[in-house]
Protein backbone atom coordinates (compact mmCIF):
# COMPACT_ATOMS: atom_id res chain seq x y z
CA UNK A 1 0.00 0.00 0.00
CA UNK A 2 1.10 3.43 -0.39
CA UNK A 3 3.07 5.45 2.34
CA UNK A 4 2.72 8.52 3.07
CA UNK A 5 6.60 9.19 2.58
CA UNK A 6 6.33 8.33 -0.72
CA UNK A 7 2.77 10.34 -1.51
CA UNK A 8 4.38 13.42 -2.61
CA UNK A 9 6.45 11.43 -5.54
CA UNK A 10 3.45 9.54 -6.27
CA UNK A 11 1.34 12.56 -7.33
CA UNK A 12 4.28 13.90 -8.94
CA UNK A 13 4.04 10.81 -11.36
CA UNK A 14 0.56 10.48 -12.22
CA UNK A 15 0.64 14.48 -13.28
CA UNK A 16 3.97 13.63 -15.23
CA UNK A 17 1.40 10.70 -16.88
CA UNK A 18 -1.15 13.10 -17.46
CA UNK A 19 0.65 15.87 -19.15
CA UNK A 20 2.10 12.89 -21.48
CA UNK A 21 -0.98 11.36 -22.27
CA UNK A 22 -2.60 15.06 -23.25
CA UNK A 23 0.41 16.15 -25.08
CA UNK A 24 0.83 12.90 -27.16
CA UNK A 25 -2.50 13.32 -28.12
CA UNK A 26 -2.14 17.19 -28.90
CA UNK A 27 -5.27 18.10 -27.27
CA UNK A 28 -6.01 21.16 -25.78
CA UNK A 29 -6.69 20.03 -22.18
CA UNK A 30 -9.12 17.39 -20.42
CA UNK A 31 -12.52 16.85 -19.38
CA UNK A 32 -13.90 15.38 -16.27
CA UNK A 33 -17.11 14.00 -15.08
CA UNK A 34 -17.48 15.34 -11.79
CA UNK A 35 -19.71 13.46 -9.60
CA UNK A 36 -19.12 14.64 -6.07
CA UNK A 37 -17.41 11.85 -5.12
CA UNK A 38 -14.24 11.12 -4.23
CA UNK A 39 -12.45 9.56 -7.66
CA UNK A 40 -13.57 12.90 -9.77
CA UNK A 41 -12.63 15.23 -6.95
CA UNK A 42 -9.01 13.78 -6.72
CA UNK A 43 -8.59 13.31 -10.68
CA UNK A 44 -9.92 16.97 -11.30
CA UNK A 45 -7.11 18.32 -8.41
CA UNK A 46 -4.70 16.09 -10.45
CA UNK A 47 -5.03 17.53 -13.83
CA UNK A 48 -5.53 21.11 -12.32
CA UNK A 49 -2.21 20.59 -10.66
CA UNK A 50 -0.79 18.93 -14.15
CA UNK A 51 -1.90 21.11 -16.29
CA UNK A 52 -3.21 24.24 -15.19
CA UNK A 53 -6.77 25.34 -14.54
CA UNK A 54 -7.45 27.06 -17.93
CA UNK A 55 -7.23 23.04 -19.67
CA UNK A 56 -9.40 21.37 -17.37
CA UNK A 57 -13.36 21.16 -17.71
CA UNK A 58 -15.71 19.70 -15.93
CA UNK A 59 -19.14 18.59 -16.74
CA UNK A 60 -21.82 18.01 -13.56
CA UNK A 61 -24.62 15.24 -14.88
CA UNK A 62 -27.08 14.64 -12.55
CA UNK A 63 -29.87 12.65 -12.80
CA UNK A 64 -33.33 13.55 -12.26
CA UNK A 65 -33.26 16.03 -8.98
CA UNK A 66 -30.05 14.68 -7.71
CA UNK A 67 -28.31 17.56 -5.56
CA UNK A 68 -25.01 19.00 -7.31
CA UNK A 69 -23.98 20.69 -4.08
CA UNK A 70 -20.82 17.98 -3.75
CA UNK A 71 -19.80 18.30 -7.59
CA UNK A 72 -19.71 22.31 -7.16
CA UNK A 73 -17.37 22.04 -3.96
CA UNK A 74 -15.53 19.68 -5.78
CA UNK A 75 -15.07 22.06 -9.02
CA UNK A 76 -14.45 25.11 -6.10
CA UNK A 77 -11.74 23.40 -4.60
CA UNK A 78 -9.89 22.04 -7.54
CA UNK A 79 -10.25 25.97 -8.78
CA UNK A 80 -11.59 24.67 -12.46
CA UNK A 81 -12.97 28.04 -13.86
CA UNK A 82 -16.86 28.86 -13.71
CA UNK A 83 -16.87 29.04 -17.84
CA UNK A 84 -14.84 25.72 -18.22
CA UNK A 85 -17.92 23.66 -16.09
CA UNK A 86 -21.18 22.79 -17.79
CA UNK A 87 -24.11 21.31 -16.24
CA UNK A 88 -26.18 19.03 -17.58
CA UNK A 89 -29.00 17.15 -16.37
CA UNK A 90 -29.41 13.58 -18.03
CA UNK A 91 -32.99 12.65 -17.84
CA UNK A 92 -34.83 13.05 -20.61
CA UNK A 93 -32.15 11.29 -22.81
CA UNK A 94 -32.24 8.38 -20.12
CA UNK A 95 -35.74 8.45 -20.00
CA UNK A 96 -35.98 7.94 -23.84
CA UNK A 97 -33.84 5.19 -24.47
CA UNK A 98 -35.62 3.27 -21.61
CA UNK A 99 -38.89 4.19 -23.45
CA UNK A 100 -37.84 2.64 -26.26
CA UNK A 101 -36.22 -0.83 -24.82
CA UNK A 102 -38.38 -3.57 -26.98
CA UNK A 103 -39.56 -5.31 -23.32
CA UNK A 104 -40.74 -4.29 -19.69
CA UNK A 105 -39.44 -0.47 -19.81
CA UNK A 106 -40.65 0.88 -16.14
CA UNK A 107 -37.06 1.78 -14.73
CA UNK A 108 -37.86 0.58 -11.56
CA UNK A 109 -38.43 -2.78 -12.85
CA UNK A 110 -35.28 -2.94 -14.74
CA UNK A 111 -33.28 -2.55 -11.70
CA UNK A 112 -32.79 -6.25 -11.37
CA UNK A 113 -30.12 -6.83 -8.83
CA UNK A 114 -29.80 -10.53 -8.51
CA UNK A 115 -28.98 -10.92 -11.78
CA UNK A 116 -26.44 -8.54 -12.17
CA UNK A 117 -28.37 -6.20 -14.39
CA UNK A 118 -28.64 -2.93 -13.72
CA UNK A 119 -29.83 -1.61 -16.96
CA UNK A 120 -30.87 1.54 -16.13
CA UNK A 121 -27.78 2.25 -14.15
CA UNK A 122 -25.48 1.15 -17.36
CA UNK A 123 -27.80 3.43 -19.53
CA UNK A 124 -27.17 6.43 -17.13
CA UNK A 125 -23.17 5.60 -17.02
CA UNK A 126 -23.08 5.35 -20.73
CA UNK A 127 -25.00 8.61 -21.60
CA UNK A 128 -22.61 10.41 -19.50
CA UNK A 129 -19.76 9.14 -21.53
CA UNK A 130 -21.48 9.85 -24.91
CA UNK A 131 -21.70 13.89 -23.52
CA UNK A 132 -18.56 13.51 -22.81
CA UNK A 133 -16.77 12.58 -25.65
CA UNK A 134 -19.69 14.88 -27.48
CA UNK A 135 -17.78 18.07 -25.65
CA UNK A 136 -14.64 16.29 -25.82
CA UNK A 137 -14.53 16.20 -29.56
CA UNK A 138 -15.98 19.53 -30.03
CA UNK A 139 -12.98 21.60 -27.91
CA UNK A 140 -10.63 18.99 -28.59
CA UNK A 141 -10.31 17.73 -25.03
CA UNK A 142 -9.61 14.20 -23.76
CA UNK A 143 -12.03 12.75 -21.21
CA UNK A 144 -10.13 11.41 -18.17
CA UNK A 145 -11.21 8.93 -16.34
CA UNK A 146 -11.80 8.62 -12.73
CA UNK A 147 -11.69 4.67 -12.31
CA UNK A 148 -9.68 3.76 -9.30
CA UNK A 149 -7.93 0.37 -8.68
CA UNK A 150 -10.83 -1.71 -6.89
CA UNK A 151 -13.64 -1.22 -8.97
CA UNK A 152 -11.53 -1.75 -11.64
CA UNK A 153 -10.20 -4.86 -10.58
CA UNK A 154 -13.60 -6.36 -9.47
CA UNK A 155 -15.48 -4.77 -12.59
CA UNK A 156 -17.31 -2.64 -10.47
CA UNK A 157 -17.88 -0.29 -13.63
CA UNK A 158 -19.76 -0.30 -16.74
CA UNK A 159 -18.39 -1.23 -19.53
CA UNK A 160 -18.01 1.98 -22.47
CA UNK A 161 -19.63 3.82 -19.83
CA UNK A 162 -17.20 5.04 -17.16
CA UNK A 163 -15.05 2.81 -18.01
CA UNK A 164 -15.30 4.46 -22.08
CA UNK A 165 -12.35 6.89 -21.18
CA UNK A 166 -9.09 8.01 -22.65
CA UNK A 167 -6.88 7.77 -20.17
CA UNK A 168 -6.86 6.70 -16.68
CA UNK A 169 -4.47 8.87 -13.83
CA UNK A 170 -5.96 6.60 -10.76
CA UNK A 171 -6.63 3.10 -11.92
CA UNK A 172 -3.63 1.67 -10.43
CA UNK A 173 -4.57 3.26 -6.81
CA UNK A 174 -6.63 1.57 -4.78
CA UNK A 175 -10.05 3.27 -3.11
CA UNK A 176 -8.13 3.43 0.13
CA UNK A 177 -5.33 4.98 -1.33
CA UNK A 178 -7.55 7.54 -3.35
CA UNK A 179 -8.64 8.43 0.59
CA UNK A 180 -4.77 8.73 1.35
CA UNK A 181 -3.99 11.13 -1.24
CA UNK A 182 -7.31 13.24 -1.16
CA UNK A 183 -6.37 13.86 2.48
CA UNK A 184 -2.62 14.40 1.89
CA UNK A 185 -4.00 16.94 -0.80
CA UNK A 186 -6.35 18.60 1.27
CA UNK A 187 -9.71 17.88 -0.85
CA UNK A 188 -12.56 19.28 1.20
CA UNK A 189 -13.15 16.49 4.61
CA UNK A 190 -17.04 16.73 3.48
CA UNK A 191 -15.99 14.75 0.09
CA UNK A 192 -13.84 12.66 1.70
CA UNK A 193 -16.06 10.98 4.91
CA UNK A 194 -18.68 10.47 2.10
CA UNK A 195 -19.85 7.03 1.72
CA UNK A 196 -18.86 5.56 -1.42
CA UNK A 197 -21.98 5.06 -3.68
CA UNK A 198 -22.74 4.94 -7.67
CA UNK A 199 -26.14 6.09 -6.61
CA UNK A 200 -28.22 3.83 -8.49
CA UNK A 201 -31.05 3.85 -6.35
CA UNK A 202 -31.85 5.60 -3.03
CA UNK A 203 -29.81 4.09 -0.05
CA UNK A 204 -27.20 2.56 -2.33
CA UNK A 205 -23.37 2.00 -1.06
CA UNK A 206 -20.35 0.14 -2.89
CA UNK A 207 -19.77 -1.43 0.14
CA UNK A 208 -22.52 -3.26 0.77
CA UNK A 209 -23.94 -3.79 -3.03
CA UNK A 210 -20.12 -5.37 -3.38
CA UNK A 211 -20.76 -7.35 0.20
CA UNK A 212 -17.12 -6.12 1.34
CA UNK A 213 -15.77 -3.11 2.90
CA UNK A 214 -13.20 -1.12 0.23
CA UNK A 215 -10.59 -1.99 3.43
CA UNK A 216 -11.74 -5.45 3.49
CA UNK A 217 -11.19 -5.67 -0.84
CA UNK A 218 -7.82 -3.89 -0.97
CA UNK A 219 -5.81 -5.80 1.78
CA UNK A 220 -6.98 -8.94 -0.60
CA UNK A 221 -6.47 -7.40 -3.94
CA UNK A 222 -3.14 -6.20 -2.76
CA UNK A 223 -2.22 -9.49 -1.00
CA UNK A 224 -2.35 -11.12 -4.71
CA UNK A 225 -0.90 -8.12 -6.41
CA UNK A 226 2.15 -8.95 -4.23
CA UNK A 227 2.42 -12.12 -3.52
CA UNK A 228 0.69 -13.55 -7.03
CA UNK A 229 -0.72 -16.58 -4.94
CA UNK A 230 -4.32 -17.51 -4.57
CA UNK A 231 -3.90 -19.53 -1.63
CA UNK A 232 -3.92 -19.03 1.92
CA UNK A 233 -5.48 -15.45 1.44
CA UNK A 234 -8.15 -16.16 3.75
CA UNK A 235 -6.14 -17.38 6.64
CA UNK A 236 -3.66 -14.83 6.19
CA UNK A 237 -5.46 -11.98 6.25
CA UNK A 238 -8.01 -12.80 8.56
CA UNK A 239 -10.99 -12.72 6.27
CA UNK A 240 -13.70 -14.81 5.72
CA UNK A 241 -13.50 -17.49 2.85
CA UNK A 242 -16.86 -16.35 1.44
CA UNK A 243 -15.42 -12.74 1.09
CA UNK A 244 -11.91 -13.94 -0.56
CA UNK A 245 -13.96 -16.35 -3.26
CA UNK A 246 -16.17 -14.33 -4.22
CA UNK A 247 -13.48 -11.36 -4.36
CA UNK A 248 -11.45 -13.96 -7.24
CA UNK A 249 -15.08 -14.53 -8.90
CA UNK A 250 -15.28 -11.14 -9.10
CA UNK A 251 -11.86 -9.83 -10.70
CA UNK A 252 -12.15 -13.28 -13.21
CA UNK A 253 -15.85 -12.79 -14.57
CA UNK A 254 -14.62 -8.97 -15.18
CA UNK A 255 -11.89 -9.81 -17.31
CA UNK A 256 -13.40 -8.89 -20.67
CA UNK A 257 -14.03 -4.96 -19.28
CA UNK A 258 -10.40 -4.81 -18.73
CA UNK A 259 -9.28 -6.01 -22.21
CA UNK A 260 -10.06 -4.97 -25.87
CA UNK A 261 -12.86 -6.50 -27.44
CA UNK A 262 -11.17 -10.18 -28.50
CA UNK A 263 -10.97 -10.80 -32.72
CA UNK A 264 -9.28 -13.28 -34.70
CA UNK A 265 -5.53 -12.99 -35.97
CA UNK A 266 -5.04 -12.89 -39.58
CA UNK A 267 -5.26 -16.66 -40.88
CA UNK A 268 -2.04 -17.86 -42.08
CA UNK A 269 -3.03 -20.29 -44.74
CA UNK B 1 -5.34 -11.82 -48.94
CA UNK B 2 -7.82 -14.47 -48.44
CA UNK B 3 -7.79 -16.80 -51.66
CA UNK B 4 -10.88 -19.13 -52.76
CA UNK B 5 -9.44 -21.91 -51.90
CA UNK B 6 -9.46 -21.06 -48.26
CA UNK B 7 -12.67 -19.72 -47.68
CA UNK B 8 -14.52 -22.62 -46.42
CA UNK B 9 -11.68 -22.82 -43.43
CA UNK B 10 -11.71 -19.47 -43.05
CA UNK B 11 -15.49 -19.45 -42.33
CA UNK B 12 -15.04 -22.74 -39.78
CA UNK B 13 -11.96 -20.82 -38.07
CA UNK B 14 -14.23 -17.91 -37.50
CA UNK B 15 -17.40 -19.66 -36.34
CA UNK B 16 -15.13 -22.10 -33.80
CA UNK B 17 -14.23 -18.22 -32.69
CA UNK B 18 -17.52 -17.51 -32.11
CA UNK B 19 -18.69 -20.28 -30.51
CA UNK B 20 -15.79 -20.07 -28.07
CA UNK B 21 -16.64 -16.15 -27.11
CA UNK B 22 -20.25 -17.16 -26.39
CA UNK B 23 -19.51 -20.44 -24.59
CA UNK B 24 -16.51 -18.94 -22.37
CA UNK B 25 -19.09 -16.18 -21.17
CA UNK B 26 -22.22 -18.36 -20.77
CA UNK B 27 -23.85 -16.29 -22.55
CA UNK B 28 -27.42 -17.43 -24.40
CA UNK B 29 -26.23 -16.01 -27.95
CA UNK B 30 -25.44 -12.64 -29.44
CA UNK B 31 -26.85 -9.75 -31.07
CA UNK B 32 -26.01 -7.97 -33.75
CA UNK B 33 -26.66 -4.13 -35.03
CA UNK B 34 -28.17 -4.90 -38.74
CA UNK B 35 -27.85 -2.12 -40.56
CA UNK B 36 -28.49 -3.59 -43.79
CA UNK B 37 -24.92 -3.06 -45.06
CA UNK B 38 -22.40 -5.78 -46.04
CA UNK B 39 -20.35 -5.85 -42.64
CA UNK B 40 -23.63 -7.10 -40.28
CA UNK B 41 -25.10 -8.67 -43.10
CA UNK B 42 -21.92 -11.23 -43.39
CA UNK B 43 -21.84 -11.34 -39.08
CA UNK B 44 -25.31 -12.38 -39.36
CA UNK B 45 -24.94 -15.12 -41.26
CA UNK B 46 -21.77 -16.15 -40.07
CA UNK B 47 -23.00 -16.45 -36.36
CA UNK B 48 -26.08 -18.41 -37.65
CA UNK B 49 -24.16 -20.83 -38.79
CA UNK B 50 -21.84 -21.38 -36.05
CA UNK B 51 -24.71 -20.71 -33.42
CA UNK B 52 -28.01 -21.75 -34.72
CA UNK B 53 -30.72 -19.56 -35.54
CA UNK B 54 -32.56 -19.08 -32.11
CA UNK B 55 -29.51 -17.80 -30.40
CA UNK B 56 -29.05 -14.50 -32.83
CA UNK B 57 -31.14 -11.43 -32.11
CA UNK B 58 -31.08 -8.51 -34.58
CA UNK B 59 -31.74 -4.91 -33.82
CA UNK B 60 -32.40 -2.41 -36.17
CA UNK B 61 -31.83 0.53 -35.37
CA UNK B 62 -32.43 3.29 -37.83
CA UNK B 63 -31.80 7.52 -37.33
CA UNK B 64 -35.02 9.79 -38.45
CA UNK B 65 -36.75 8.46 -41.97
CA UNK B 66 -33.57 6.09 -42.88
CA UNK B 67 -35.13 2.86 -44.72
CA UNK B 68 -34.99 -0.72 -43.08
CA UNK B 69 -35.48 -2.25 -46.62
CA UNK B 70 -32.18 -3.68 -47.07
CA UNK B 71 -31.99 -4.59 -42.62
CA UNK B 72 -34.82 -6.53 -43.32
CA UNK B 73 -33.61 -8.37 -46.40
CA UNK B 74 -30.42 -9.47 -44.57
CA UNK B 75 -32.48 -10.28 -41.74
CA UNK B 76 -34.05 -12.59 -44.10
CA UNK B 77 -31.55 -13.87 -45.79
CA UNK B 78 -29.42 -14.86 -42.68
CA UNK B 79 -32.99 -16.53 -41.03
CA UNK B 80 -32.84 -15.16 -38.01
CA UNK B 81 -36.46 -15.30 -36.20
CA UNK B 82 -38.79 -12.94 -36.67
CA UNK B 83 -39.26 -12.89 -32.87
CA UNK B 84 -35.54 -12.23 -32.23
CA UNK B 85 -36.00 -8.75 -34.22
CA UNK B 86 -36.33 -5.40 -33.35
CA UNK B 87 -36.15 -2.32 -34.56
CA UNK B 88 -35.59 1.35 -33.05
CA UNK B 89 -35.31 4.24 -34.44
CA UNK B 90 -32.91 6.09 -31.97
CA UNK B 91 -33.72 9.75 -33.56
CA UNK B 92 -35.80 10.65 -30.10
CA UNK B 93 -32.48 10.19 -27.62
CA UNK B 94 -29.97 11.16 -30.36
CA UNK B 95 -32.00 14.56 -30.60
CA UNK B 96 -32.70 14.72 -27.03
CA UNK B 97 -28.32 14.43 -26.56
CA UNK B 98 -28.00 16.76 -29.12
CA UNK B 99 -30.08 19.64 -27.52
CA UNK B 100 -28.54 19.29 -24.41
CA UNK B 101 -24.83 19.36 -25.61
CA UNK B 102 -23.63 22.77 -24.12
CA UNK B 103 -22.60 24.49 -27.25
CA UNK B 104 -24.24 25.22 -30.66
CA UNK B 105 -26.48 22.72 -31.45
CA UNK B 106 -27.76 22.41 -34.11
CA UNK B 107 -27.40 18.89 -35.96
CA UNK B 108 -26.33 20.28 -38.74
CA UNK B 109 -24.09 23.00 -37.68
CA UNK B 110 -21.92 19.85 -35.88
CA UNK B 111 -21.29 18.22 -39.06
CA UNK B 112 -17.69 19.73 -39.10
CA UNK B 113 -15.79 17.38 -41.61
CA UNK B 114 -12.55 19.31 -41.85
CA UNK B 115 -11.89 18.97 -38.38
CA UNK B 116 -12.86 15.26 -38.12
CA UNK B 117 -15.36 15.67 -35.85
CA UNK B 118 -18.56 14.66 -36.80
CA UNK B 119 -20.11 15.01 -33.37
CA UNK B 120 -23.81 14.03 -34.21
CA UNK B 121 -22.38 10.85 -36.13
CA UNK B 122 -20.57 9.89 -32.97
CA UNK B 123 -23.47 10.14 -31.03
CA UNK B 124 -25.32 7.74 -32.89
CA UNK B 125 -23.41 5.21 -32.98
CA UNK B 126 -22.73 5.14 -29.02
CA UNK B 127 -26.51 5.87 -28.83
CA UNK B 128 -26.91 2.06 -31.06
CA UNK B 129 -24.27 1.03 -28.70
CA UNK B 130 -26.48 1.58 -25.79
CA UNK B 131 -29.46 0.03 -27.31
CA UNK B 132 -27.29 -3.23 -27.57
CA UNK B 133 -25.58 -3.47 -24.39
CA UNK B 134 -29.07 -3.08 -22.69
CA UNK B 135 -30.53 -5.54 -24.96
CA UNK B 136 -27.83 -7.87 -24.48
CA UNK B 137 -27.69 -7.49 -20.56
CA UNK B 138 -31.65 -8.22 -20.59
CA UNK B 139 -31.78 -11.94 -22.59
CA UNK B 140 -27.73 -12.59 -21.73
CA UNK B 141 -26.39 -12.14 -24.39
CA UNK B 142 -23.08 -11.44 -25.89
CA UNK B 143 -22.57 -8.29 -28.67
CA UNK B 144 -21.26 -9.00 -31.64
CA UNK B 145 -18.89 -6.17 -33.44
CA UNK B 146 -19.10 -5.76 -37.09
CA UNK B 147 -16.15 -3.82 -37.47
CA UNK B 148 -13.82 -5.36 -40.76
CA UNK B 149 -9.98 -4.73 -40.48
CA UNK B 150 -9.84 -1.99 -42.98
CA UNK B 151 -11.96 0.40 -40.71
CA UNK B 152 -10.08 -1.04 -37.79
CA UNK B 153 -6.42 0.01 -38.91
CA UNK B 154 -7.48 3.65 -39.97
CA UNK B 155 -9.86 4.32 -37.08
CA UNK B 156 -12.73 4.37 -38.92
CA UNK B 157 -15.13 3.86 -36.18
CA UNK B 158 -16.73 5.16 -33.36
CA UNK B 159 -14.69 4.32 -29.73
CA UNK B 160 -16.92 3.26 -27.85
CA UNK B 161 -19.68 2.87 -30.56
CA UNK B 162 -19.59 0.83 -33.36
CA UNK B 163 -16.24 -0.05 -32.05
CA UNK B 164 -17.99 -1.04 -28.45
CA UNK B 165 -18.61 -4.71 -28.58
CA UNK B 166 -17.65 -7.80 -26.56
CA UNK B 167 -15.98 -8.77 -29.50
CA UNK B 168 -15.23 -8.69 -33.32
CA UNK B 169 -15.89 -11.98 -35.53
CA UNK B 170 -14.48 -10.27 -38.90
CA UNK B 171 -12.11 -7.14 -37.52
CA UNK B 172 -9.36 -9.50 -38.96
CA UNK B 173 -10.73 -9.58 -42.38
CA UNK B 174 -10.41 -6.60 -45.26
CA UNK B 175 -13.23 -4.69 -46.67
CA UNK B 176 -12.79 -6.91 -49.45
CA UNK B 177 -12.04 -10.16 -48.31
CA UNK B 178 -15.44 -9.01 -46.63
CA UNK B 179 -16.87 -8.89 -49.93
CA UNK B 180 -15.42 -12.05 -51.00
CA UNK B 181 -16.97 -14.27 -48.01
CA UNK B 182 -20.68 -12.97 -48.63
CA UNK B 183 -20.06 -13.99 -52.49
CA UNK B 184 -19.10 -17.48 -50.82
CA UNK B 185 -21.43 -17.38 -48.76
CA UNK B 186 -24.02 -16.06 -51.61
CA UNK B 187 -25.71 -13.32 -49.26
CA UNK B 188 -27.88 -11.08 -51.34
CA UNK B 189 -26.21 -9.49 -54.52
CA UNK B 190 -28.29 -6.19 -53.36
CA UNK B 191 -26.08 -5.91 -50.24
CA UNK B 192 -22.70 -6.96 -51.69
CA UNK B 193 -22.89 -4.43 -54.72
CA UNK B 194 -24.04 -1.38 -52.38
CA UNK B 195 -21.98 1.52 -51.95
CA UNK B 196 -20.41 1.49 -48.40
CA UNK B 197 -21.45 3.84 -46.71
CA UNK B 198 -21.72 5.12 -42.97
CA UNK B 199 -24.65 7.01 -43.82
CA UNK B 200 -23.66 9.75 -41.94
CA UNK B 201 -25.06 12.20 -44.69
CA UNK B 202 -26.77 12.01 -47.51
CA UNK B 203 -24.36 10.84 -50.51
CA UNK B 204 -21.60 10.16 -48.01
CA UNK B 205 -19.73 6.88 -49.12
CA UNK B 206 -16.65 5.71 -47.11
CA UNK B 207 -15.02 5.71 -50.02
CA UNK B 208 -15.23 9.86 -50.94
CA UNK B 209 -14.53 9.94 -47.41
CA UNK B 210 -11.26 8.30 -46.63
CA UNK B 211 -10.37 9.63 -50.46
CA UNK B 212 -9.19 6.59 -51.34
CA UNK B 213 -10.95 3.22 -52.50
CA UNK B 214 -10.69 -0.13 -50.47
CA UNK B 215 -9.24 -2.08 -52.57
CA UNK B 216 -6.37 0.38 -52.74
CA UNK B 217 -6.28 0.66 -49.34
CA UNK B 218 -6.44 -2.99 -48.53
CA UNK B 219 -3.41 -2.99 -50.82
CA UNK B 220 -1.52 -0.94 -48.46
CA UNK B 221 -2.51 -2.51 -45.44
CA UNK B 222 -1.84 -5.93 -46.75
CA UNK B 223 1.55 -5.11 -47.96
CA UNK B 224 2.42 -3.38 -44.67
CA UNK B 225 1.41 -6.40 -42.98
CA UNK B 226 3.04 -8.69 -45.07
CA UNK B 227 6.50 -6.66 -45.55
CA UNK B 228 6.32 -5.17 -42.30
CA UNK B 229 7.91 -1.89 -43.80
CA UNK B 230 6.80 1.26 -44.73
CA UNK B 231 9.38 2.39 -47.10
CA UNK B 232 8.62 2.32 -51.14
CA UNK B 233 4.90 1.12 -50.72
CA UNK B 234 3.81 3.67 -52.77
CA UNK B 235 6.33 2.44 -55.73
CA UNK B 236 6.23 -1.32 -55.19
CA UNK B 237 2.42 -0.68 -54.91
CA UNK B 238 2.04 1.69 -57.77
CA UNK B 239 -0.45 3.83 -55.43
CA UNK B 240 0.37 7.47 -55.27
CA UNK B 241 2.67 8.59 -52.19
CA UNK B 242 -0.16 11.17 -50.90
CA UNK B 243 -2.53 8.27 -50.30
CA UNK B 244 -0.07 5.48 -48.95
CA UNK B 245 0.59 9.21 -46.38
CA UNK B 246 -2.51 9.76 -45.50
CA UNK B 247 -3.18 5.92 -44.72
CA UNK B 248 0.17 5.72 -42.90
CA UNK B 249 -0.84 8.52 -40.82
CA UNK B 250 -4.46 7.47 -39.66
CA UNK B 251 -3.17 4.21 -38.75
CA UNK B 252 -0.74 6.24 -36.29
CA UNK B 253 -3.53 8.61 -35.11
CA UNK B 254 -5.96 6.09 -34.46
CA UNK B 255 -4.00 3.34 -32.18
CA UNK B 256 -5.77 4.41 -29.32
CA UNK B 257 -8.79 3.53 -30.63
CA UNK B 258 -7.43 -0.33 -30.48
CA UNK B 259 -5.78 0.14 -26.99
CA UNK B 260 -7.33 -0.45 -23.46
CA UNK B 261 -7.50 3.16 -21.99
CA UNK B 262 -3.61 3.62 -21.28
CA UNK B 263 -3.11 3.70 -16.88
CA UNK B 264 -0.11 3.61 -14.49
CA UNK B 265 1.71 0.69 -13.46
CA UNK B 266 1.01 0.17 -9.57
CA UNK B 267 4.52 2.11 -7.85
CA UNK B 268 7.35 0.37 -7.29
CA UNK B 269 8.74 2.51 -3.82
Amino acid sequence: MLQTKNMSCEVERICEFIREQVGNAIADGVVIGISGGIDSALVAKLCVKALAKDKVHGLIMPYQDQSTKDSELVIKSARIPNRYVNMINIEEPVYSVIKLLPFDSDSDVLIDINNDFVIPGNVRARMRMIMLYAYANKYNLLVAGTGNCSEHMVGYFTKYGDGGTDFEPISHLYKTEVWAMAKYLKLPKKIINKTPSAELWDGQTDEKELGITYKELDRILDYIDEENIYKSIAGDLKISQSKVSKVLMLISKSAHKREVPPGLRRYNY
